[in-house]
């Protein structure tokens, strides 16, 4: 790890496009530099445009899923709620063995919001993170503790969407 | 270019951070597509983290700066406006050719704040977009008719920021 800074905790929430992407960019950038990145994308399954990108420079960017984007009837069964704590376990793994530089938390308020781990699991993660790594945590409705733990906290807010004039779901654009 | 939609103008405005990071994501999401992206840089100049990492991708992404980040005494100077206009005139280039799928305007509404172009060049470039081409503007100070142009608005809002804690510019995580 080359820690060049202590190592913030960013949260990028808000209804607004650009949370996912903004996190994205964020990697990019840190592998620029030479930094390795950790992306644990909660609620989601498949390959995503961006991971077909990321994979090609894998040798410092490691992504991995923990969990459906829907549930049946709105709501976690419990292999949902086992595959997001398995992804909580492996995050402290990853905090604890001090290989990568910047560790992102894709939807990981979501996660909260949805039951599939608590706020307080959200909490200790953010305590452990070790210095000299940056975090990222992203998904709307960051609840007000996890904000105040933040260090940086941008509201994606939503001002216009072309998601509400029929747009949605466009491969490259929008996943 | 793969026309699969109409192709619409996003714009990512505000003084949070994630503006620039949310239109290198969906560079890096567009590439995952097979999709060719044009960057154009105001405000700019020599290689940010992430320009190392993209150049690793350059046969889908192409990455062109316009102009110096800051001038003298806060005012441009007629070289600014220059290599600004030359960056419209590239702009305009690029849409007619109709190679790229997504071109990004990083930092167009600064330029416009700053006098580098007028808010009618911008608007002039956005009505010129064809058809199929995403068009994503970046930069905080969207003015108002822009906005009324584009077809999805995030407002990057500032909760919080490390900023002004006295954090900045590291090296992989800012640029």
């Amino acid at each position: 790890m080359k820690s060049y800074s202590q190592g913030y905790v960013q949260v990028y929430t808000g209804d607004g496009k650009g949370k996912t992407t903004a996190a994205l960019g964020l990697a990019i950038r840190a592998i620029g530099a030479g930094l390795k990145v950790f992306i644990a994308q909660f609620l989601k399954m498949g390959e995503y445009s961006e991971i077909k990108t990321l994979k090609k420079l894998s040798d410092h960017i490691t992504i991995e899923q923990f969990g459906r984007p829907r549930f049946r009837q709105g709501k976690p069964l419990p292999e949902d709620v086992e595959a997001a704590q398995k992804g909580l376990e492996k995050i402290k793994a990853v905090m604890a063995a001090g290989e990568y530089d910047v560790i992102i938390l894709e939807e990981a308020n979501i996660a909260v919001w949805k039951g599939l781990f608590t706020e307080q699991d959200l909490l200790d993660i953010i305590d452990a993170k070790p210095i000299g790594m940056e975090m990222v945590i992203t998904g709307r409705g960051a609840t007000a503790k996890v904000i105040a733990k933040a260090d940086l906290v941008t509201e994606m807010k939503r001002i216009k969407h072309y998601y509400y004039n029929g747009v949605r779901g466009r491969i490259g654009i929008e996943k």
